[in-house]
């Protein structure tokens, strides 16, 4: 697949950024690189902002094209690689990595479909929800003492490594998908369907209560988001789900 | 040697730069990777700046350390390798490679003693007499149809790679896995133990016919047999196929 193609599936998602010279900012990094899909999560101020085209010179053509969600679950409902970048560690949540390996299954997955690349606000990044909706995170292993990169830089820093691995025509180190009955990839919006069903049946049985939920959410999630599920698993396991909640007349007697 | 013995040995050089922010970002860029150093020959505007020490946040210390020279030939005198960044080719001038090969050689070269990294101005670059002084040229490859990376981009994306490759083979100095709550990997009985309760279930619930069982079972162990699971995932998983079994007093109305 020609790069540029890949290059075109890559979407890239500022969540709520507080100020629009950093989304022009971002603008300008992605088409450095040859990026152009931009999504705005719930931005802090109103936009388009004339401060966000100075920032972004060139780029303003990315920010014309760039589209408005409410959630980070509607920027990302059609992927089907969902990436974090992510300063620090967290309790819950997806797989962390870094920049290069990340990107490599990043473009692997662009084979296949559009995929986004998730950035959380300047001050207090992405929130644990948003966090847990993402397949991998990413961490640039900045300095400890001072590793307080701005959206921008981060932005360039992961467009130039995908860059990078697009043309320099390396194959992704190790494809760990067996592919002899693969299906197309789950979108995000089907993979969290697959986890409203566990929680529908898992509160009916009594497993889960919802009062209580501790950690078995977020553990199916980290579970499931890093197989990185194809359709037709899913629609297995929502049948399984599914079979549980209405046993056919065929079933067996116990 | 260290990574941090190698790091304080890189010297960053900025040419006439114009803008003060730009000089900022520079020094804030530098310090995320790790780096220290900064040499300004004959900055337009007045140095130190109020706008220089916003964009660097907390790399000020960087500018106060930073020494300002009248000439290139001044700034890298006691460097023993010299690098330019250069968006275009030229005539004259040294080899130009791509920035992992040169800043491999870089840093190779830092094990001897000072090395430097030189950057021209905003808008015209380095002069012909400046590039003839260095010993190889990095180009960036961006976007050719918008190769118009900003100052502080183009010297995070450099200090970036040289963070990455003094640290390459050396242990990152932050954990990049999340291991919070990671239980051991399950054992082969284990998973076995998994794909026989599945089939029970799907068996009693007839979702699954033992008489004609298709492609449903190695669908599954496709499934969970890449993504390597979990102890404690198991048991989640055999958690909620018994409460399906035998819902809880605790269990919801349907």
């Amino acid at each position: 697949m020609k790069p540029e193609v890949l290059l075109s599936r890559i979407h890239v998602v500022l969540c709520r950024p507080s100020h629009p010279g950093n989304i022009g900012a971002a603008a300008r990094a992605m088409k450095t690189m040859g990026l152009s899909r931009l999504h705005l999560v719930e931005p802090r101020a109103a936009f388009p902002d004339p401060e966000a085209d100075v920032r972004a010179t060139g780029a303003v053509d990315v920010l014309r094209e760039a589209r408005i969600h409410k959630s980070l679950a509607d920027a990302v409902a059609d992927a089907t690689f969902v990436v974090a970048l992510s300063a620090r560690r967290r309790d819950l949540g997806p797989e962390v990595g870094e920049p290069r390996e990340v990107v490599a299954r990043l473009l692997s997955a662009a084979v296949d479909g559009n995929v986004a690349l998730v950035f959380g606000n300047e001050t207090v990044g992405l929130s644990n929800e948003e966090i847990q909706q993402c397949h991998v995170a990413v961490t640039i292993p900045a300095n400890p003492d001072f590793s307080s990169l701005n959206l921008g830089a981060a932005v360039q820093i992961l467009c130039y490594e995908i860059r990078m691995a697009a043309y320099l025509g390396v194959p992704p180190p190790v494809d760990l998908r067996v592919t002899t009955f693969a299906s197309p990839q789950a979108t995000h919006g089907e993979l969290e369907g697959l986890y409203g069903h566990f929680e529908e049946v898992m509160t009916d049985t009594g497993f889960f209560n919802p009062a209580q939920p501790g950690r078995l959410l977020p553990k199916l999630r980290r579970l499931f988001g890093r197989v990185r599920l194809e359709r037709d698993e899913i629609n297995i396991l929502r049948g399984i789900l599914a079979a549980t909640q209405n046993p056919t007349q065929h079933a067996r007697k116990r």
